[in-house]
């Protein structure tokens, strides 16, 4: 295994537009298990995300500042070549469902191919976060419905202002 | 539970573009477990259906002429919303698939979350119509396919129409 | 539908070797949609349960005794003949998983051939009970791990003493 | 079961943008268990596919130069209009997992409900290429990852003369 | 691919304990692709089945009377030794369910592993038989329910005999 | 998380009756990723394995000789036990199927439940050891088939040995 001057590393990837409640569950269980734990967001320039890259780094920022083992990232290309230059071996997926599952297995797999050294581990997501996803929240606050226990307090505040101003702009 | 002047009442929430025989199913037997049945039709105003909201209502109420406790409805945001405005508090869905029931305890949980009175009940497609959906209806009639064991005899009507029409147009 | 004089009747059946929070849950919310629920006990000869038919009755009629409308009754061979013995044509089943999904397809399907008026309805067990089973509780209390977030309070009592009244037979 | 004068004859569609080892494993194992195998390429005009048909076409016909019974061919609408025009009665599917599962049982109910002579018949997909699909495979070579584990030699050159070609493009 | 003096054989394995409608359409619908379909009953000596070996294979010689290139024999250790001694090399299997699915996966590397001349081939149930099983079939048959939309005619009669023979007994 | 004098210690419980090759992939790979494995054999008196305790204990410390962070151990009630006196919080479990999956879940959820300090940590079994488990490998030694692609070397002898001992008994 790779190590750097953290120790073991851990990646948790992800889009985070928003972080749910269900991806800071990880976090800190990653936190607990791994010396460092980078969370890396995906810049996917194809999608059209809610929140820019920079926004959603901010907020993760925000709501993992009590974990002093926890860094904020960001990669653009093929995720094993950002794990390469943060000397990181370990990818960690939350999994809910057996469709996750089989998304995951394959993304493990694919993974591993183009470097046997990275090693992906899942944690399951809390049962009460099963069916919680960026997604769902996206939809509930687009029509303004309630989030304050899907996201975490900072993220509810944010998603009212941006619709607030999706709105005024249309 | 929350009752109307009807009684229980159960909301069938679907899209409907259009109506196959496996909707037509599940509404028949909701309609003989429930005292009303509301099929309530989501007016997504991001998809480009085929059928426009006002013929995906109409077939409805054609092939449930002769259901005196089945009613045919609209709603464009939040179901939870709707249901209230209706004072109903039972969704009624088909389950079809492993795909399908993980995707429908994702609604459930989120629609639960929304309103706690809420509750969703699941009824088992009839094995015969297990792979039929709106969309394979579609993909087969646009090649001109036979669809009469897919949909009840006036939709079929309508869809020969409807791909009639669209060819002429192009 | 069926009525019998109490209106709709719905039947919940299963093992209940014990009854759990899940099984409590579903009464519960059952009650609240159907007139009349009957919780009905397998009485399977084959099967050796730790608790005897009667204590199985007795702890559901403990753990319901505030729900007007629940009555607890048992039953020895097909299901079906049992609802029609009750005027009852209403199952209702908890579903937890994939695995459970397909069961209960196979189960509903049986059912509706050897009866046409039976309709099985499935409600969604809460994520938080969604790993929880009788068989789950029985093998925690048979190590003396704790089970009071697994069952209601008066089940927890009752496993306890079976498990040391086991031991000092051995 | 319809016969040409190549005696039993099968049908391998897909779209194969562009082919990989796990399809070629399966046009492999067809032709040893059928007399002729025809691999059917999607000509589907509202996708923007990476290769055209004619380089799809080409591809194969390459990778399949070794097997005297295999040929390749094309269409454009409904499969079963295809397979009655070649007098072919059977349709090979490979299936990697339980998701694909439940897309291929609703494609195979569709087609034997449009033509009931058609029969379905499923190989499982080589545990080794599992997680392999031709967009797994676009994406790896997008960002210059190896693909050479994944498709036949002659494919992986041309993946990358396409990617440069698309780059001076941009 | 192995053939013998009737051409291409493949094999159609099962315990049959009774066989049901759900079998005999896959028998029938192997008996149109196959030159030569050997329907093998497993002679499972550490399970007590409810018919003798040699009863299974007489209602399986019954009902495929009328299909002249389907022969039945029963087999006892590793199937692929079983195959090897009739030159056949195709397992033909019904699937009906993704438990099902991952079952068969298993066995079906399984037996390529011990012989890679193997090939197991994959049927999708009829969805009209999806929830139907040998054991189903017992459990309905015990409680004298009806079967005979489960079975093939002369197995009905059979399972009635069978069953009477065994209460006079107790 | 809890750490001991070894660092951070995970433990990878099972039967191993016996170790295949897909538990030696997991056990190396775990290795790499923790600074302690304790390889952890479920003492399961209500059963009767193939191997006794002290067998499979003798089997895993051969085939894990070179691996010095790794340790053989065995635990007979609940596991939560067995960590908290090993001062262990890592449970490492491989996934090979949907199957798996949803008994995972049940068994991860219920080990938190009886201590919230645990944590379990789910690998990707290699996608060429998907369909392998000990069962088979007993099923295929039994009728003298070959194992040496299944389990390692010295396994492959010792079972060979146990079914001769067991024959010439017979």
């Amino acid at each position: 295994m790779q190590m750097n001057e953290n120790g073991r590393v851990a990646v948790y990837p992800g889009s985070f537009d928003p972080p749910t409640l269900g991806h800071l569950d990880i976090i800190r269980r990653s936190a607990k298990q791994f010396d460092h734990v980078i969370v890396a967001v995906l810049n996917n320039t194809s999608k059209s995300p809610l929140f820019t890259l920079e926004e959603r780094k901010e907020m993760l920022r925000e709501i993992t500042s009590d974990l002093p083992n926890v860094s904020i990232d960001s990669f653009r290309d093929l995720l094993v070549r950002f794990m390469k230059s943060r000397k990181a071996s370990i990818i960690v997926r939350g999994i809910r469902s057996v469709t996750d599952f089989e998304y995951e297995l394959t993304l493990a797999s694919t993974n591993q191919l183009l470097d046997d050294e990275i090693e992906t581990i899942f944690m399951m997501t809390n049962p009460k976060f099963s069916y919680l996803s960026s997604s769902i929240v996206k939809e509930i606050a687009m029509f303004g419905g309630p989030v304050h226990e899907l996201v975490p307090a900072p993220i509810e505040h944010r998603l009212v202002e941006k619709y607030k101003a999706k709105q005024s702009n249309n």
